[in-house]
């Protein structure tokens, strides 16, 4: 263990069968790259130019409603629709491709404009759980629908051109690779062990305790021995989940506990509003019971030494395995020693 | 096949086995967000402070020699040593480690810190494709060394802290995960088939034409019809070469031909220095024949609309399949459309 700690070596993600570079020593390279532009300080409480503020018009000529908490629409620039024609082409196996059909909504995490989940109280976050739940349940119910991943980009750096806090949830017909890959995974540890992987890997962690952040009754926030991100995390459930349909009453809170916990973490740790893509994978919407799929949120924050350098994931990234400088240990420790209180309400 | 130049679909890449999603609707959203800063106006033909430049010296006290073409040396804060302990680590299958030793080099392309090589002639590149034979002879011959990953990034987009033209090869005991996946599939190809995976696509390519920009004795340049970034493209030899050491001479200069032809074009399509990661994707350097393995270069360029807007992976990408807006038989199009002399020299 110790070597790890100083010395190259390589992770294995058993969730996705792909390993990430380690070089624990490289953590003193000197940086004279891009640096990113500091996100602008949080403005007005209604902008009346937002598309996503309560009473203005959107794109495509509708109002918004006047929405105390959460609103939910269909995407006016959607990714996928649900017409899609399903032409299948298959060419020696060389080229091959198919149609593919969807939803895509936008959820409105607060009708605040200036908002984000770090500055949201625990409460407020709980709406977004709610609308979450709903939307999982709704959309997995259609019969075309067998995927539907909840996820939010946060910063212009994270390529999100709308400050109001805003999700996303994508449904589409496939599961898309990282959560096929996911399936395949935890499915052939069930077959093998007769229990979930990700509630064993929980378990362990639990009781090591090094790359734990933060805890309550149903939900743990660590960093995962093989995170690629440098302060990359996961939130996990204490029990076996699948998804968003089985949470009880009281995990929906435990869940915005979770949530608020980290995001303020995280705008502690460079005292800026940090960006991320975060998201939930939960099993596929089949109808299947996936007592293999353990329901989890993943945050991918790109941010490295400030909140303006970041880490790239470029040539030796893209073409061969990401590498990562700091451990994951050192960056649990360096989260987990933060204050839970936010920087701008000290 | 027209139904998907306008719909929603999902294309395989055999190479990888993973999708993306392809969005042709979707090219008319608007854009708000980030833009990117222009890359400064190319400099000096030597800059004293350059760690690259003819006579400079670097970090570690070292001076560079007055090279003429090319100039190798190890990188002075690499991610892989070749001293990293072998130590392994396997916690039930769901924290797995090992030592992973390796050796990484910076290849200055040019001693003229002002160039690129798409303003650099053939001749220029062609030195500089011998250093890359050089190197995977070198490297790929040492007994510890089953792989060599030959790239380069250019442009700040691209974290790429030095506008010196240079390129990196990070060497390493195990493969990576894209090039082991591409082993893994060109090898149940090739099992099933008996011929290389991607001799038959490029076969494929050439009498369809819609995909291809480029082509000489040698060398085709085209876009993949699983392309994931907006103007990714692909360089593959006509014939089943395994990797740099099966090179003739010939073929050194075709190369540096037509990688000189796609970067040029790069340039003219947004008349900007244009930025990308690109590679060498090559046989394991295990001393086993591979016939299976065809050698290629992959471009990963960022940009989408213009030379400060970019195409972000995040979200539904990190989190699901990357997608994207305009098909590859678009972006295809574009590219061969393009005139091949450099816009600075119209
Ligand atoms: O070594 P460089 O050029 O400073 O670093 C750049 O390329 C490396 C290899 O692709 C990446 O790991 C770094 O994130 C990137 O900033
Ligand atoms: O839909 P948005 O927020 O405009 O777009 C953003 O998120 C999408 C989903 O992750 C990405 O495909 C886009 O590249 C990104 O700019």
């Amino acid at each position: 263990m110790n070597t790890f700690a100083d010395h190259p070596h390589r992770r294995f993600n058993p969730l996705t069968g792909e390993w990430v570079l380690v070089s624990p020593h490289r953590a003193k390279r000197p940086w004279q790259g891009q640096v990113e532009k500091l996100p602008p300080v949080a403005g007005v409480a209604h902008d009346p130019k937002c598309n996503l503020c309560t009473g203005n018009l959107r794109m495509n000529g509708e109002r918004n409603p006047d929405y105390k908490h959460t609103f939910v629409f269909d995407n006016d620039f959607a990714a996928l629709t649900p017409d899609a024609p399903s032409d299948y082409r298959d060419d020696d196996g060389l080229m091959i491709a198919e149609g593919e059909s969807g939803l895509c909504r936008v959820l409105c995490f607060s009708p605040r404009h200036d908002q984000t989940l770090s500055r949201m109280s625990v409460e407020e976050i709980t709406y977004v759980v709610d609308a979450w739940i709903e939307q999982f349940i709704d959309l997995g119910s259609k019969p075309d629908i067998g995927s539907v991943l909840i996820f939010e980009n946060r910063g212009e750096v994270m390529g999100c051109s709308q400050p109001h806090p805003h999700g996303q949830i994508w449904s589409s017909r496939h599961m898309p690779n990282e959560t096929a890959k996911e399936t395949d995974r935890q499915l052939a540890y069930f077959k093998e062990k007769g229990r979930a992987m990700l509630l064993d890997y929980v378990g362990k962690e639990l009781k090591l305790g090094e790359r734990i952040i933060h805890q309550n009754d149903h939900f743990v926030v660590l960093v995962p021995y093989w995170a690629i991100w440098p302060f990359e995390t996961m939130v996990l459930p204490k029990r076996r989940i699948g998804g968003f349909d089985e949470f009880t009453d009281d995990e929906r809170g435990s869940l915005a506990d979770a949530l608020s916990n980290i995001a303020i973490r995280y705008d502690n740790l460079f005292e800026t509003s940090f960006p991320y893509s975060m998201g939930f994978h939960q099993k596929p919407t089949d109808g299947e019971a996936h007592e293999e799929w353990m329901f989890h949120a993943h945050f991918y924050p790109p941010l490295l030494r400030s909140a303006t350098v970041k880490k790239f994931m470029v040539g030796f990234e893209m073409l061969g395995s990401p590498q990562r400088d700091l451990t994951p240990e050192t960056a649990a420790q360096r989260l987990r020693d933060l204050p839970t209180v936010h920087y701008l309400d000290r």
